[in-house]
Protein backbone atom coordinates (compact mmCIF):
# COMPACT_ATOMS: atom_id res chain seq x y z
CA UNK A 1 0.00 0.00 0.00
CA UNK A 2 1.57 3.34 -1.38
CA UNK A 3 -1.20 5.85 -0.50
CA UNK A 4 -4.27 6.13 1.43
CA UNK A 5 -7.06 8.66 0.69
CA UNK A 6 -8.89 8.87 4.12
CA UNK A 7 -11.61 10.27 5.69
CA UNK A 8 -10.75 11.61 9.51
CA UNK A 9 -13.97 11.37 12.35
CA UNK A 10 -14.14 15.29 11.91
CA UNK A 11 -15.22 14.78 8.00
CA UNK A 12 -12.15 16.32 6.45
CA UNK A 13 -10.44 13.71 3.34
CA UNK A 14 -7.00 13.57 3.51
CA UNK A 15 -4.20 12.00 1.39
CA UNK A 16 -1.24 9.77 3.13
CA UNK A 17 1.24 8.87 0.76
CA UNK A 18 0.93 8.13 -2.88
CA UNK A 19 2.41 6.68 -5.92
CA UNK A 20 5.89 6.82 -4.92
CA UNK A 21 8.17 3.32 -4.48
CA UNK A 22 10.35 5.74 -1.88
CA UNK A 23 8.76 8.64 0.31
CA UNK A 24 9.80 9.34 3.82
CA UNK A 25 8.58 12.44 4.00
CA UNK A 26 6.68 13.07 8.12
CA UNK A 27 5.51 10.06 9.63
CA UNK A 28 4.16 6.32 7.84
CA UNK A 29 0.50 7.68 8.37
CA UNK A 30 -0.28 5.29 5.57
CA UNK A 31 1.41 2.23 7.53
CA UNK A 32 -0.55 3.43 10.62
CA UNK A 33 -3.80 3.33 9.11
CA UNK A 34 -3.24 -0.19 7.22
CA UNK A 35 -4.78 -2.57 9.81
CA UNK A 36 -5.95 0.25 12.61
CA UNK A 37 -9.82 -1.93 11.56
CA UNK A 38 -11.53 1.41 10.80
CA UNK A 39 -10.98 2.60 14.32
CA UNK A 40 -8.47 5.56 13.39
CA UNK A 41 -10.10 6.99 9.68
CA UNK A 42 -12.29 6.12 6.64
CA UNK A 43 -10.53 4.54 3.70
CA UNK A 44 -11.56 5.41 0.88
CA UNK A 45 -9.21 5.27 -1.80
CA UNK A 46 -6.09 2.67 -2.01
CA UNK A 47 -3.47 3.32 -4.31
CA UNK A 48 -0.91 -0.45 -4.74
CA UNK A 49 2.14 -0.90 -5.86
CA UNK A 50 1.58 -4.09 -8.13
CA UNK A 51 3.99 -6.81 -8.88
CA UNK A 52 5.48 -8.26 -12.56
CA UNK A 53 3.52 -11.36 -12.52
CA UNK A 54 5.00 -14.64 -10.92
CA UNK A 55 6.57 -17.13 -12.69
CA UNK A 56 4.75 -20.92 -12.65
CA UNK A 57 5.35 -22.92 -9.48
CA UNK A 58 6.50 -26.17 -9.26
CA UNK A 59 5.24 -27.85 -6.07
CA UNK A 60 6.35 -30.68 -3.06
CA UNK A 61 3.89 -32.27 -0.93
CA UNK A 62 4.56 -34.64 1.73
CA UNK A 63 2.52 -36.87 4.38
CA UNK A 64 4.49 -37.31 7.79
CA UNK A 65 4.00 -39.75 10.74
CA UNK A 66 3.93 -37.11 13.08
CA UNK A 67 3.05 -33.35 13.91
CA UNK A 68 6.67 -32.73 15.48
CA UNK A 69 7.87 -34.84 12.18
CA UNK A 70 5.79 -31.78 9.95
CA UNK A 71 6.82 -28.98 11.96
CA UNK A 72 10.61 -30.26 11.87
CA UNK A 73 10.44 -30.45 8.22
CA UNK A 74 9.12 -26.97 8.47
CA UNK A 75 12.01 -25.10 10.59
CA UNK A 76 15.05 -27.39 8.45
CA UNK A 77 12.94 -25.87 5.25
CA UNK A 78 12.61 -21.87 6.41
CA UNK A 79 16.29 -21.90 8.04
CA UNK A 80 17.95 -21.17 4.66
CA UNK A 81 15.07 -20.42 2.15
CA UNK A 82 11.56 -18.27 1.69
CA UNK A 83 9.61 -20.85 -0.31
CA UNK A 84 6.41 -19.08 -2.07
CA UNK A 85 4.16 -21.40 -0.16
CA UNK A 86 4.59 -23.56 3.05
CA UNK A 87 1.27 -24.76 4.37
CA UNK A 88 0.43 -27.47 7.24
CA UNK A 89 -2.12 -29.69 7.35
CA UNK A 90 -3.13 -31.88 10.41
CA UNK A 91 -4.91 -35.27 10.12
CA UNK A 92 -8.56 -33.76 11.01
CA UNK A 93 -8.19 -31.35 7.80
CA UNK A 94 -6.62 -34.10 5.61
CA UNK A 95 -9.91 -36.29 6.63
CA UNK A 96 -12.59 -33.57 6.57
CA UNK A 97 -11.32 -32.48 2.68
CA UNK A 98 -11.16 -36.39 2.21
CA UNK A 99 -15.03 -37.26 3.22
CA UNK A 100 -15.85 -34.50 0.96
CA UNK A 101 -13.74 -34.46 -1.90
CA UNK A 102 -12.42 -38.41 -2.15
CA UNK A 103 -8.87 -36.93 -3.69
CA UNK A 104 -6.69 -39.90 -2.33
CA UNK A 105 -4.76 -37.98 0.34
CA UNK A 106 -3.40 -40.19 3.00
CA UNK A 107 -5.81 -40.53 5.23
CA UNK A 108 -3.18 -42.16 8.20
CA UNK A 109 -0.41 -39.50 7.83
CA UNK A 110 -0.63 -36.70 10.82
CA UNK A 111 0.06 -34.00 9.03
CA UNK A 112 0.74 -32.77 5.10
CA UNK A 113 3.03 -29.92 4.08
CA UNK A 114 2.11 -28.21 0.41
CA UNK A 115 5.28 -26.45 -0.44
CA UNK A 116 5.47 -24.50 -3.78
CA UNK A 117 8.64 -22.30 -5.25
CA UNK A 118 8.22 -19.21 -7.29
CA UNK A 119 11.90 -19.07 -8.07
CA UNK A 120 13.11 -20.33 -11.77
CA UNK A 121 15.56 -22.78 -13.46
CA UNK A 122 18.46 -23.65 -11.39
CA UNK A 123 16.80 -21.52 -8.22
CA UNK A 124 14.04 -23.60 -8.60
CA UNK A 125 15.43 -26.90 -8.69
CA UNK A 126 17.48 -26.03 -6.13
CA UNK A 127 14.92 -24.66 -3.59
CA UNK A 128 12.52 -27.83 -4.80
CA UNK A 129 15.92 -29.56 -3.70
CA UNK A 130 16.30 -28.37 -0.01
CA UNK A 131 12.20 -28.44 0.60
CA UNK A 132 12.21 -32.40 -0.30
CA UNK A 133 15.44 -32.93 1.25
CA UNK A 134 14.31 -31.08 5.16
CA UNK A 135 10.90 -33.94 4.10
CA UNK A 136 12.80 -36.94 3.75
CA UNK A 137 15.17 -36.15 6.50
CA UNK A 138 12.16 -35.62 8.67
CA UNK A 139 10.53 -39.00 7.99
CA UNK A 140 8.05 -38.36 5.17
CA UNK A 141 5.95 -41.14 4.52
CA UNK A 142 5.52 -39.94 0.53
CA UNK A 143 7.36 -36.88 -0.93
CA UNK A 144 5.86 -35.83 -4.83
CA UNK A 145 7.13 -33.23 -6.77
CA UNK A 146 5.81 -31.82 -9.76
CA UNK A 147 6.30 -29.10 -11.73
CA UNK A 148 2.76 -29.51 -13.70
CA UNK A 149 0.78 -26.63 -12.73
CA UNK A 150 -2.38 -27.66 -12.57
CA UNK A 151 -1.40 -31.04 -10.23
CA UNK A 152 0.23 -28.34 -7.92
CA UNK A 153 -3.08 -26.18 -8.32
CA UNK A 154 -4.96 -29.70 -6.96
CA UNK A 155 -2.84 -29.79 -3.79
CA UNK A 156 -2.86 -26.65 -3.15
CA UNK A 157 -6.97 -26.45 -3.35
CA UNK A 158 -6.88 -29.29 -1.22
CA UNK A 159 -5.17 -26.79 1.46
CA UNK A 160 -7.81 -24.02 0.21
CA UNK A 161 -11.18 -26.59 0.75
CA UNK A 162 -10.59 -27.82 4.07
CA UNK A 163 -12.34 -24.71 5.72
CA UNK A 164 -15.40 -25.44 4.02
CA UNK A 165 -14.64 -29.20 4.49
CA UNK A 166 -14.88 -28.64 8.44
CA UNK A 167 -17.55 -26.62 8.29
CA UNK A 168 -19.46 -29.78 6.91
CA UNK A 169 -19.02 -31.01 10.23
CA UNK A 170 -20.36 -28.49 12.21
CA UNK A 171 -20.20 -24.61 13.77
CA UNK A 172 -16.44 -23.13 13.41
CA UNK A 173 -14.53 -20.58 15.65
CA UNK A 174 -11.52 -19.95 13.15
CA UNK A 175 -8.46 -18.82 14.90
CA UNK A 176 -5.53 -16.96 13.72
CA UNK A 177 -2.33 -17.24 16.13
CA UNK A 178 0.91 -17.35 15.10
CA UNK A 179 4.37 -17.32 16.95
CA UNK A 180 7.90 -16.84 16.30
CA UNK A 181 8.84 -19.96 13.54
CA UNK A 182 11.34 -21.61 16.57
CA UNK A 183 8.15 -22.00 18.76
CA UNK A 184 5.83 -23.43 15.83
CA UNK A 185 5.99 -27.59 17.13
CA UNK A 186 5.51 -26.24 20.50
CA UNK A 187 1.73 -24.29 19.35
CA UNK A 188 1.46 -26.77 17.55
CA UNK A 189 1.39 -29.45 20.15
CA UNK A 190 -0.41 -27.02 22.72
CA UNK A 191 -3.31 -26.75 20.77
CA UNK A 192 -3.89 -30.45 20.14
CA UNK A 193 -3.23 -30.88 24.39
CA UNK A 194 -5.79 -28.07 24.47
CA UNK A 195 -8.47 -29.73 22.52
CA UNK A 196 -8.08 -33.03 24.21
CA UNK A 197 -8.27 -31.38 27.33
CA UNK A 198 -11.47 -29.50 26.88
CA UNK A 199 -13.08 -32.21 24.15
CA UNK A 200 -13.06 -29.61 21.59
CA UNK A 201 -12.56 -31.03 17.73
CA UNK A 202 -9.95 -29.05 16.60
CA UNK A 203 -8.22 -29.23 12.81
CA UNK A 204 -5.39 -26.97 12.43
CA UNK A 205 -3.97 -25.68 9.13
CA UNK A 206 -1.55 -23.15 8.84
CA UNK A 207 0.76 -20.94 6.97
CA UNK A 208 3.10 -22.85 8.12
CA UNK A 209 5.92 -20.76 6.79
CA UNK A 210 4.78 -17.90 8.58
CA UNK A 211 4.28 -19.66 12.18
CA UNK A 212 0.61 -18.58 11.47
CA UNK A 213 -1.75 -21.08 12.37
CA UNK A 214 -5.58 -21.45 11.78
CA UNK A 215 -6.76 -23.58 14.62
CA UNK A 216 -11.26 -24.66 13.19
CA UNK A 217 -12.57 -25.20 16.36
CA UNK A 218 -15.51 -26.82 15.37
CA UNK A 219 -18.81 -27.13 17.95
CA UNK A 220 -22.47 -28.00 17.88
CA UNK A 221 -24.35 -24.53 18.28
CA UNK A 222 -27.15 -26.25 20.09
CA UNK A 223 -24.83 -27.81 22.60
CA UNK A 224 -24.54 -25.36 25.29
CA UNK A 225 -21.86 -27.82 27.29
CA UNK A 226 -19.79 -27.76 23.66
CA UNK A 227 -20.68 -23.59 22.74
CA UNK A 228 -18.53 -23.30 26.26
CA UNK A 229 -15.66 -25.49 26.11
CA UNK A 230 -15.27 -24.21 22.54
CA UNK A 231 -14.90 -20.68 23.68
CA UNK A 232 -13.09 -21.61 26.45
CA UNK A 233 -10.51 -23.50 24.36
CA UNK A 234 -9.98 -20.84 21.77
CA UNK A 235 -9.28 -18.35 24.57
CA UNK A 236 -6.36 -20.70 25.69
CA UNK A 237 -4.82 -20.87 22.33
CA UNK A 238 -5.11 -17.33 22.24
CA UNK A 239 -3.21 -16.97 25.82
CA UNK A 240 -1.10 -19.86 24.80
CA UNK A 241 0.63 -18.68 21.86
CA UNK A 242 1.20 -15.02 24.09
CA UNK A 243 3.63 -17.03 26.53
CA UNK A 244 5.31 -18.68 23.37
CA UNK A 245 6.02 -14.81 22.48
CA UNK A 246 3.44 -15.22 19.46
CA UNK A 247 0.31 -13.21 18.89
CA UNK A 248 -3.44 -14.15 18.38
CA UNK A 249 -3.46 -12.57 15.37
CA UNK A 250 -1.24 -13.09 12.67
CA UNK A 251 -3.13 -11.69 9.74
CA UNK A 252 -7.34 -11.52 10.61
CA UNK A 253 -6.95 -8.62 13.27
CA UNK A 254 -8.34 -8.32 16.71
CA UNK A 255 -12.25 -6.88 16.05
CA UNK A 256 -14.53 -7.70 19.16
CA UNK A 257 -14.10 -11.31 19.38
CA UNK A 258 -10.53 -11.17 20.28
CA UNK A 259 -10.80 -7.48 21.97
CA UNK A 260 -10.60 -9.26 25.49
CA UNK A 261 -7.31 -11.42 24.62
CA UNK A 262 -5.27 -7.38 23.46
CA UNK A 263 -4.44 -6.39 26.78
CA UNK A 264 -2.08 -9.85 27.68
CA UNK A 265 -0.06 -9.62 24.61
CA UNK A 266 -0.03 -6.03 24.12
CA UNK A 267 0.53 -5.15 27.73
CA UNK A 268 -1.06 -2.16 29.50
CA UNK A 269 1.74 0.39 28.10
CA UNK A 270 1.17 -0.43 24.63
CA UNK A 271 -2.24 -0.41 24.88
CA UNK A 272 -2.50 2.96 26.88
CA UNK A 273 -0.26 4.47 24.09
CA UNK A 274 -2.50 3.09 21.23
CA UNK A 275 -5.86 4.68 23.00
CA UNK A 276 -3.55 8.38 22.74
CA UNK A 277 -3.24 7.37 18.91
CA UNK A 278 -7.21 6.28 18.80
CA UNK A 279 -8.21 9.59 20.30
CA UNK A 280 -5.54 11.75 18.45
CA UNK A 281 -7.67 10.31 15.22
CA UNK A 282 -11.00 10.44 16.69
CA UNK A 283 -11.05 12.38 19.77
CA UNK A 284 -14.91 11.25 19.94
CA UNK A 285 -14.50 7.37 19.30
CA UNK A 286 -17.11 7.39 17.04
CA UNK A 287 -15.25 5.52 14.11
CA UNK A 288 -15.49 1.49 14.80
CA UNK A 289 -16.46 2.18 18.24
CA UNK A 290 -15.85 -1.49 20.04
CA UNK A 291 -12.79 -2.77 18.06
CA UNK A 292 -9.35 -3.13 19.00
CA UNK A 293 -9.98 -0.63 22.15
CA UNK B 1 12.07 -4.19 11.58
CA UNK B 2 9.71 -6.81 13.32
CA UNK B 3 10.05 -5.01 16.56
CA UNK B 4 11.30 -2.23 18.25
CA UNK B 5 12.15 -1.83 21.87
CA UNK B 6 11.74 1.95 22.79
CA UNK B 7 11.36 4.55 25.69
CA UNK B 8 8.81 7.35 25.70
CA UNK B 9 9.27 10.51 26.28
CA UNK B 10 7.52 9.75 30.17
CA UNK B 11 10.64 7.49 30.61
CA UNK B 12 8.58 4.27 30.29
CA UNK B 13 9.80 1.06 27.88
CA UNK B 14 7.86 -0.49 25.70
CA UNK B 15 8.12 -3.56 23.55
CA UNK B 16 6.37 -3.01 19.99
CA UNK B 17 5.81 -5.88 17.42
CA UNK B 18 8.47 -8.85 18.08
CA UNK B 19 9.96 -11.57 16.17
CA UNK B 20 7.18 -12.86 14.70
CA UNK B 21 6.68 -12.89 10.41
CA UNK B 22 2.82 -11.78 10.60
CA UNK B 23 1.13 -9.94 13.56
CA UNK B 24 -1.78 -7.99 12.87
CA UNK B 25 -3.40 -7.35 16.89
CA UNK B 26 -3.26 -3.57 17.34
CA UNK B 27 -2.07 -0.61 15.70
CA UNK B 28 0.95 -1.01 13.04
CA UNK B 29 2.76 1.02 16.10
CA UNK B 30 6.73 -0.14 15.08
CA UNK B 31 5.77 1.18 11.49
CA UNK B 32 4.74 4.53 13.01
CA UNK B 33 7.82 4.80 15.31
CA UNK B 34 10.19 3.64 12.08
CA UNK B 35 11.08 6.96 10.05
CA UNK B 36 9.89 9.15 12.92
CA UNK B 37 13.32 10.37 13.16
CA UNK B 38 13.43 10.38 16.80
CA UNK B 39 10.48 12.13 17.65
CA UNK B 40 8.33 9.45 18.79
CA UNK B 41 10.31 7.88 21.20
CA UNK B 42 13.94 6.82 21.77
CA UNK B 43 14.31 3.18 19.84
CA UNK B 44 16.90 1.26 22.02
CA UNK B 45 16.53 -2.39 20.30
CA UNK B 46 15.21 -3.71 16.73
CA UNK B 47 14.70 -7.05 16.48
CA UNK B 48 15.16 -7.74 12.18
CA UNK B 49 14.13 -10.41 9.71
CA UNK B 50 17.17 -11.77 8.12
CA UNK B 51 16.98 -12.70 4.80
CA UNK B 52 19.00 -15.50 2.64
CA UNK B 53 22.04 -14.57 1.10
CA UNK B 54 21.82 -13.15 -2.04
CA UNK B 55 22.31 -14.72 -5.23
CA UNK B 56 25.79 -13.34 -7.35
CA UNK B 57 24.16 -10.95 -9.70
CA UNK B 58 25.26 -10.05 -13.09
CA UNK B 59 25.79 -6.66 -14.46
CA UNK B 60 24.63 -4.52 -17.36
CA UNK B 61 25.71 -0.80 -18.02
CA UNK B 62 25.47 1.50 -20.80
CA UNK B 63 25.99 4.97 -21.39
CA UNK B 64 23.35 7.55 -23.21
CA UNK B 65 23.55 9.93 -25.89
CA UNK B 66 20.65 12.26 -23.96
CA UNK B 67 18.99 12.05 -20.38
CA UNK B 68 16.33 11.49 -21.75
CA UNK B 69 17.23 8.56 -23.41
CA UNK B 70 18.31 7.07 -19.97
CA UNK B 71 15.59 7.60 -18.31
CA UNK B 72 13.76 6.27 -20.85
CA UNK B 73 15.04 3.49 -20.60
CA UNK B 74 14.63 2.88 -17.22
CA UNK B 75 10.74 3.52 -17.58
CA UNK B 76 10.71 0.72 -20.39
CA UNK B 77 12.65 -1.66 -17.75
CA UNK B 78 10.58 -1.04 -14.86
CA UNK B 79 7.32 -1.50 -16.83
CA UNK B 80 8.01 -5.23 -16.75
CA UNK B 81 10.75 -5.97 -14.54
CA UNK B 82 12.00 -4.98 -10.64
CA UNK B 83 16.23 -5.01 -11.09
CA UNK B 84 18.00 -5.21 -7.80
CA UNK B 85 19.84 -2.33 -8.64
CA UNK B 86 19.13 0.31 -11.92
CA UNK B 87 21.43 3.49 -11.02
CA UNK B 88 21.49 6.59 -12.98
CA UNK B 89 24.72 8.98 -13.23
CA UNK B 90 24.15 12.09 -15.37
CA UNK B 91 27.44 13.13 -17.17
CA UNK B 92 29.01 15.68 -14.39
CA UNK B 93 28.79 12.48 -11.66
CA UNK B 94 30.89 10.45 -14.81
CA UNK B 95 33.36 13.28 -14.96
CA UNK B 96 33.83 13.43 -11.59
CA UNK B 97 34.30 10.16 -11.03
CA UNK B 98 36.78 10.14 -14.02
CA UNK B 99 38.77 12.78 -13.02
CA UNK B 100 39.69 11.15 -9.60
CA UNK B 101 39.85 7.30 -10.23
CA UNK B 102 40.49 7.32 -14.25
CA UNK B 103 38.02 3.87 -14.82
CA UNK B 104 37.67 4.62 -18.56
CA UNK B 105 34.14 5.67 -18.16
CA UNK B 106 32.26 7.54 -21.26
CA UNK B 107 33.14 10.98 -20.61
CA UNK B 108 31.38 12.00 -23.46
CA UNK B 109 28.19 10.17 -22.78
CA UNK B 110 25.06 12.77 -21.05
CA UNK B 111 23.83 9.63 -18.83
CA UNK B 112 24.93 6.44 -17.74
CA UNK B 113 23.05 2.98 -16.41
CA UNK B 114 24.56 0.58 -14.06
CA UNK B 115 21.85 -2.11 -13.58
CA UNK B 116 22.11 -5.33 -11.62
CA UNK B 117 19.93 -8.63 -11.60
CA UNK B 118 19.89 -10.89 -8.83
CA UNK B 119 17.62 -13.74 -10.58
CA UNK B 120 19.48 -16.80 -11.46
CA UNK B 121 19.87 -18.86 -14.38
CA UNK B 122 17.14 -18.20 -17.23
CA UNK B 123 15.26 -15.98 -14.50
CA UNK B 124 18.70 -13.83 -15.14
CA UNK B 125 19.10 -14.48 -18.36
CA UNK B 126 15.94 -13.18 -19.19
CA UNK B 127 15.84 -10.25 -17.13
CA UNK B 128 19.16 -8.73 -18.62
CA UNK B 129 18.11 -9.35 -21.74
CA UNK B 130 14.98 -6.78 -21.13
CA UNK B 131 17.49 -4.35 -19.71
CA UNK B 132 19.71 -4.89 -22.43
CA UNK B 133 17.36 -4.37 -25.20
CA UNK B 134 15.71 -1.72 -23.33
CA UNK B 135 19.28 -0.27 -23.16
CA UNK B 136 19.46 -0.90 -26.66
CA UNK B 137 16.19 0.76 -28.25
CA UNK B 138 16.61 4.21 -26.06
CA UNK B 139 19.79 4.40 -28.39
CA UNK B 140 22.57 3.15 -25.82
CA UNK B 141 25.94 3.56 -27.17
CA UNK B 142 27.62 1.05 -25.38
CA UNK B 143 26.24 -1.84 -23.75
CA UNK B 144 28.12 -3.52 -21.67
CA UNK B 145 26.98 -6.68 -19.63
CA UNK B 146 28.85 -9.26 -17.54
CA UNK B 147 28.53 -11.97 -15.23
CA UNK B 148 31.81 -11.44 -13.59
CA UNK B 149 31.37 -10.43 -10.16
CA UNK B 150 34.55 -8.38 -10.00
CA UNK B 151 33.56 -6.21 -13.32
CA UNK B 152 30.02 -5.50 -12.30
CA UNK B 153 31.61 -4.26 -8.61
CA UNK B 154 33.64 -1.73 -10.65
CA UNK B 155 30.93 -0.29 -12.20
CA UNK B 156 28.89 -0.08 -9.05
CA UNK B 157 32.20 1.32 -7.35
CA UNK B 158 32.03 3.83 -9.92
CA UNK B 159 28.14 4.99 -8.44
CA UNK B 160 29.51 4.76 -5.42
CA UNK B 161 32.54 7.20 -6.22
CA UNK B 162 30.08 9.81 -7.41
CA UNK B 163 29.66 11.52 -3.69
CA UNK B 164 33.07 11.30 -2.69
CA UNK B 165 34.45 12.48 -5.97
CA UNK B 166 32.09 15.51 -6.33
CA UNK B 167 32.77 17.00 -2.80
CA UNK B 168 36.73 17.64 -4.15
CA UNK B 169 35.31 20.15 -6.40
CA UNK B 170 33.28 22.25 -3.62
CA UNK B 171 30.98 22.01 -0.99
CA UNK B 172 27.62 19.91 -1.42
CA UNK B 173 24.05 20.25 -0.49
CA UNK B 174 23.05 16.90 -1.29
CA UNK B 175 19.12 16.42 -2.04
CA UNK B 176 16.88 13.31 -1.77
CA UNK B 177 13.91 14.28 -4.30
CA UNK B 178 11.37 11.59 -5.50
CA UNK B 179 8.58 10.95 -7.80
CA UNK B 180 6.35 8.83 -9.21
CA UNK B 181 8.38 6.34 -12.11
CA UNK B 182 6.53 8.21 -15.04
CA UNK B 183 7.54 11.47 -13.82
CA UNK B 184 11.31 10.66 -13.67
CA UNK B 185 11.97 12.27 -16.78
CA UNK B 186 10.58 15.64 -15.90
CA UNK B 187 12.35 15.57 -12.41
CA UNK B 188 15.73 14.96 -14.78
CA UNK B 189 14.85 17.71 -17.07
CA UNK B 190 13.43 20.39 -14.20
CA UNK B 191 16.72 19.46 -11.94
CA UNK B 192 18.82 20.77 -14.96
CA UNK B 193 17.04 23.77 -15.51
CA UNK B 194 17.06 24.87 -12.01
CA UNK B 195 20.85 24.42 -11.93
CA UNK B 196 21.28 26.18 -15.50
CA UNK B 197 19.01 29.12 -14.05
CA UNK B 198 20.40 29.35 -10.99
CA UNK B 199 23.97 28.80 -12.48
CA UNK B 200 24.45 26.24 -9.54
CA UNK B 201 26.88 22.93 -10.83
CA UNK B 202 24.56 19.62 -10.24
CA UNK B 203 25.64 16.23 -10.27
CA UNK B 204 22.58 14.13 -10.09
CA UNK B 205 22.54 10.43 -8.96
CA UNK B 206 19.66 8.58 -8.69
CA UNK B 207 18.41 4.76 -7.21
CA UNK B 208 16.17 5.68 -11.06
CA UNK B 209 14.42 2.46 -10.72
CA UNK B 210 12.95 3.68 -7.65
CA UNK B 211 12.45 7.07 -8.92
CA UNK B 212 14.38 8.44 -5.59
CA UNK B 213 17.29 10.74 -7.20
CA UNK B 214 19.97 12.92 -5.22
CA UNK B 215 20.78 16.17 -7.17
CA UNK B 216 24.33 17.29 -5.68
CA UNK B 217 24.10 20.96 -5.39
CA UNK B 218 28.50 22.30 -5.20
CA UNK B 219 29.54 26.13 -3.76
CA UNK B 220 32.31 27.50 -2.63
CA UNK B 221 31.02 28.17 0.93
CA UNK B 222 33.07 31.38 0.82
CA UNK B 223 31.32 32.53 -2.00
CA UNK B 224 28.07 34.31 -0.24
CA UNK B 225 26.04 34.81 -3.82
CA UNK B 226 26.91 31.24 -4.68
CA UNK B 227 25.79 29.79 -1.07
CA UNK B 228 22.25 31.91 -1.77
CA UNK B 229 21.99 30.56 -5.22
CA UNK B 230 22.59 26.96 -3.84
CA UNK B 231 20.23 27.29 -1.27
CA UNK B 232 17.38 28.80 -3.67
CA UNK B 233 18.34 25.72 -5.95
CA UNK B 234 17.80 23.32 -2.87
CA UNK B 235 14.47 24.32 -2.56
CA UNK B 236 13.15 24.58 -6.24
CA UNK B 237 14.19 21.38 -6.75
CA UNK B 238 11.97 20.18 -3.84
CA UNK B 239 8.95 22.13 -4.95
CA UNK B 240 9.74 20.99 -8.58
CA UNK B 241 9.21 17.30 -7.10
CA UNK B 242 6.19 18.10 -5.24
CA UNK B 243 4.73 19.73 -8.30
CA UNK B 244 5.25 16.55 -10.06
CA UNK B 245 2.99 14.69 -7.24
CA UNK B 246 6.91 13.61 -5.71
CA UNK B 247 8.40 13.96 -2.59
CA UNK B 248 11.66 16.06 -0.94
CA UNK B 249 13.07 13.06 0.99
CA UNK B 250 12.72 9.45 -0.70
CA UNK B 251 14.87 7.75 2.34
CA UNK B 252 17.33 10.69 4.28
CA UNK B 253 14.39 11.79 6.18
CA UNK B 254 13.00 16.14 6.72
CA UNK B 255 15.41 16.56 9.69
CA UNK B 256 15.51 20.27 10.28
CA UNK B 257 16.77 21.44 6.90
CA UNK B 258 13.49 20.11 4.79
CA UNK B 259 11.20 21.24 7.48
CA UNK B 260 10.09 24.60 5.62
CA UNK B 261 8.53 22.35 2.77
CA UNK B 262 7.63 19.15 4.46
CA UNK B 263 3.76 21.14 4.49
CA UNK B 264 4.23 21.85 0.66
CA UNK B 265 4.16 17.78 0.02
CA UNK B 266 1.76 16.93 2.90
CA UNK B 267 -0.90 19.82 3.61
CA UNK B 268 -1.98 21.54 6.39
CA UNK B 269 -4.49 18.62 7.81
CA UNK B 270 -1.47 15.93 7.26
CA UNK B 271 0.57 18.04 9.16
CA UNK B 272 -1.89 18.98 11.53
CA UNK B 273 -2.43 14.92 12.88
CA UNK B 274 1.13 14.05 12.66
CA UNK B 275 1.08 17.24 15.29
CA UNK B 276 -1.65 15.42 17.02
CA UNK B 277 0.00 12.16 16.92
CA UNK B 278 3.53 13.53 18.12
CA UNK B 279 1.63 15.39 21.14
CA UNK B 280 0.11 11.71 22.20
CA UNK B 281 3.21 10.56 22.28
CA UNK B 282 5.51 12.92 23.70
CA UNK B 283 3.06 16.15 25.21
CA UNK B 284 6.04 18.24 26.32
CA UNK B 285 7.78 18.10 22.85
CA UNK B 286 11.24 16.85 24.83
CA UNK B 287 12.03 14.58 22.02
CA UNK B 288 14.32 15.52 19.24
CA UNK B 289 12.60 19.18 19.36
CA UNK B 290 12.77 21.36 15.80
CA UNK B 291 12.80 17.74 13.79
CA UNK B 292 10.03 17.15 11.44
CA UNK B 293 7.43 19.78 12.99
Amino acid sequence: VLGLEVVLAGGSALRLGGPRLKDSAGLSLTRLVVGSEGTLAVVTEATLRLMPPQPPRMTAVASFPTTNAATGAVLAITASTRPAMLEYLDRPSINAVEDWRRMGLDRGAAAMLVAQTDAEGIAAERELATIISAFESHGAGEVLATADEEEGRMFVGARRDVIPAVERRGRLLLEDVGVPLPRLPALVDGIARIGAARDVEIALIAHAGDGNTHPLLVYDPADQRMVASAHAAFGEIMELAIGLGGTITGEHGVGRLKKPWLRGQLGDDVLELTRRIKHAFDPNHILNPGVIL
